[in-house]
């Protein structure tokens, strides 16, 4: 039950051995972590912002060991996502809103997830920006009701490159999304600080 | 919406300045950390285990900024109980198991918080064990259906010297029943790990 005090882990260290070239950042671009947590599978991926121009840069799934305690899942979660903050250092970072499941024990437990995800980027001071998962798929397929096949088509289309496996392309759907949006919301968060 | 990179809150620093007698555990003791996470409030307690006697050592409750972002407050959550584990150095740390409210909005919020508070002492390597609510009451009260002033009444005469404000009550409470029940939780999770 003890882990080791460490910043990441040796799986991030070893992709990111073999995946030096997309690590580092053309200057004049924005970079973008999507993230769809799961405590069984946490998507994520990285894309680049250039003008109108959108470009993938990395993507992949944390799929913590299932026979963890939830303290270590978690931390599987969070370790993993510090681990690619701190590798691809990503500008602005983006997350699903939860809705709520039917199931309150599913949506007790995405609630769990979601959290360690998101902290990863928060802790490391990269804003982490929320879209409803309607409006994440009105951005990538054009209507709030698309399916997961859809997605993950799109982002292979709109993102050369991905593997865009079922949750990896949904968290390259949401970055996709905060890519068109944010604007909007940086005005819209600068004027609550404002106010 | 930045933050910055940091291991833990100036106010923590400034409580430990001023606390630094509790710091420093006695010969032969086992510390406790015991969580009562809110996204309002997360209670938080150190007692101190040698044999049968409990002594009180720290509490407080971390009160969150309610105008920040959510994964700002979740930030906050977890670097403050991340300061009190870098501070205190806790062996264990137990919380109680969530039980699903009937307002989902509620239970995901409850989760969100919950996962931050425990994430602190598991990165950090300690252990975190689980309790049901009825678990907790029934082990500082002698009934499972006690209520929150009976809990904090209770801490007061248990572990002198403790403010045992309502959160910080039950963050105790939940401290004190992992010291009661700790060797065979520790037993079931040797066996899990063997078999």
């Amino acid at each position: 039950m003890k882990f080791q005090m460490r910043s990441w882990p040796i799986s991030t260290l070893e992709a990111l051995a073999a995946n030096k070239a997309v690590r580092v950042k053309a200057p004049g671009t924005l970079r973008i972590l999507g993230l769809d947590p799961g405590l069984r599978n946490t998507g994520w991926g990285i894309i680049e912002v250039q003008g109108n121009r959108l470009s993938f840069v990395a993507d992949g799934v944390v799929k913590p060991d299932t026979t963890l305690s939830l303290a270590e899942r978690l931390t599987a979660i969070f370790l993993e996502v510090q681990g690619i903050v701190a590798a691809y250092a990503p500008d602005e970072s983006a997350i699903e809103e939860s809705f709520v499941n039917k199931n309150p024990v599913s949506t007790l437990k995405l609630g769990h997830a979601r959290a360690a995800a998101m902290l990863a980027p928060a802790v490391a001071g990269v804003s982490v920006a929320e879209y409803k998962p309607n409006l994440v798929k009105k951005s990538v397929v054009g209507a709030g009701h698309a399916d997961k096949v859809q997605v993950a088509a799109m982002m292979k289309i709109l993102l050369p490159g991905s593997k865009a496996t079922k949750d990896a392309a949904d968290a390259l759907a949401v970055a996709v999304c905060h890519a068109h949006h944010r604007t909007s919301v940086l005005n819209m968060v600068a004027k609550r600080n404002a106010g």
